[in-house]
């Protein structure tokens, strides 16, 4: 019988969001259910079985020719381990092997990152492209490879950990324990810091008005001229340009896609980043290197899974 | 009949490296000329030429399988073309055509990053390695990469431009036009400069002592005792390890090999690379990553087009 489908599965610390998807990355069936991290690694896997189960109602098992699951790291891909992450409560646990069993379907695991930068490789904004990076930036920032088509995982899977590439030595500590990381100087939580240290500080800023300050505020704030505001935005994005610089000078791909909430905030961070590449990039790399707004948004995940399971399973 | 060699010529703007090599990567023949760039496009075409035909003399052509050529770029490889450099008289000039015409064998044309990569990996430092990233530390800073055991070239054909990507935000102005680019404030030049910005200034350093101040003789002062080259050599390697621990969480390698002189100037330059790298890389990448020195010294760009030849003729 012709597989059709697969089923995408973005198993996330608050939800797990499971899609039936065609194999030219149409949703058929979704479902989103919260997590409940908190009640063990049995009851999570069990919960995420039941939206495969409720995805697949009504479907044919054998038009089905993949499972794909994004997680958060650290895994073992290769033995379908989740070895460890902080927000979900797998320790060393197969999740390959189990779905696998049930539904005796290839399956297949690779971290979030991963997954979105498949999912917008085939699906989304990368479409159409040889050599692309995909690059997040919202409270942390990170990113994935495609290098002549292929997802680039290096040599322990861990490649394009482009949050932690060094921009301003001696700078602010970043949460790795290192100093001066690109997350700790041009992530979303950077911004925020920034934003709270002004708000503390004796500086005049209309940030002091809002009971919490986070990188939203520093936007909505520069925007309507606070002149804070604007200055740590400026110092911020010129780093994410530099680091966004430096990966297309070691990369040379033909498209970066930039996904996450920082990278929807606005023109701005569009501009700055350009900015940054013009003056910092190889002329013919930043004349060939397009950028691109991710498009998938909150479906970047689960059609990445599914974009995984089908590239596996070919 | 077998084809047992290929031929490998590394085109410099002073001298033109010719060898006759097995597909072991074992030299048979090998000559070496002065480039005399000077006298013209042709007549250097017509020296590389000869110095094929010096290193064939008493071989049965049918036994050879390929002939490579690297050359400073930026080169058109697909059309064979040597597009411009500002060392040698070409100009849009294809230097595949007549070579491939002369001796009706396969000829490919690469450029010397990418020639010494490939040589490290096939029959130097890099050899059994999956990922590998090559690093040349000498006047400039460039580099290359091996992924899934192939040579990455990237969209443009310029990956791996390592000299250009930032490390130093407002850093000194770079040959390329940028500030703080790796290449200078921790290649060669840099360190030069540096010293001889000592020497020129009130600074007590034992650099005065020398009629002309290069890197090497920061180096030899450094080793010394002297606190100014210290200083300088822990400033530029401080940043050449940055630049690394950068690469090595991009591209995730298994093995990092270092070619040029300032690669070779000492175990201070890897220690300062190693301590930069614990610091700053991913823990698994880190324990995952081995640093070498390359091994092929002067015969990398020869017997890298060596290897170009054997892998493009596959």
């Amino acid at each position: 019988m012709d597989k059709k489908y697969v089923v995408g599965v973005d198993l996330g610390g608050t939800k797990i969001y499971t899609a039936l998807v065609d194999l030219d990355g149409n949703m058929i069936n979704e479902i989103t259910v919260k997590t409940e991290a908190h009640k063990g690694d049995k009851a999570v896997l069990e919960k995420l079985i039941s939206t495969i189960d409720t995805v697949l109602e009504g479907i044919d098992i054998n038009e089905v020719k993949a499972i794909g699951v994004g997680s958060p790291g650290p895994l073992d891909i290769k033995k379908g381990l989740i070895v460890y992450t902080p927000n979900l409560p797998f320790k060393n646990f197969n999740i390959v092997k189990p779905i696998k069993e049930k539904y005796n379907i290839p399956t297949y695991l690779d971290n979030d990152a991963n997954a979105a930068t498949l999912g917008e490789f085939m699906f989304g904004a990368g479409k159409g492209s040889t050599n692309m990076v995909y690059v997040t930036v919202s409270t942390g920032i990170g990113g994935g490879a495609i290098i002549n088509g292929s997802l680039f995982r290096g040599s322990t899977a861990n490649a394009l950990e482009i949050g932690h590439t060094t921009v301003m030595k001696g700078g602010p500590r970043c949460g790795c324990g290192n100093t001066g990381c690109a997350e700790a100087v041009a992530s979303g939580t950077a911004i925020m810091k920034r934003g709270r240290e002004a708000v503390e500080s004796k500086v005049e800023t209309s940030l002091k008005d809002y009971d919490e300050v986070t990188a939203k505020e520093v936007f909505i704030e520069a925007e309507k001229g606070d002149k804070v505001s604007q200055d740590i935005l400026n110092d911020a994005l010129s780093y994410l340009g530099i680091t966004i610089a430096n990966i297309a000078n070691s990369f040379d791909p033909d498209k970066i896609v930039m996904g996450g909430g920082v990278s929807q905030a606005g023109n701005i961070v569009f501009e700055k980043i350009d900015y940054e590449m013009e003056r910092r990039c190889l002329k013919i790399i930043y004349d060939n290197c397009k950028i691109e707004k991710a498009v998938l948004g909150s479906k970047a995940g689960v059609l990445g899974a599914a974009a995984l399971a089908i590239l596996e399973s070919k």
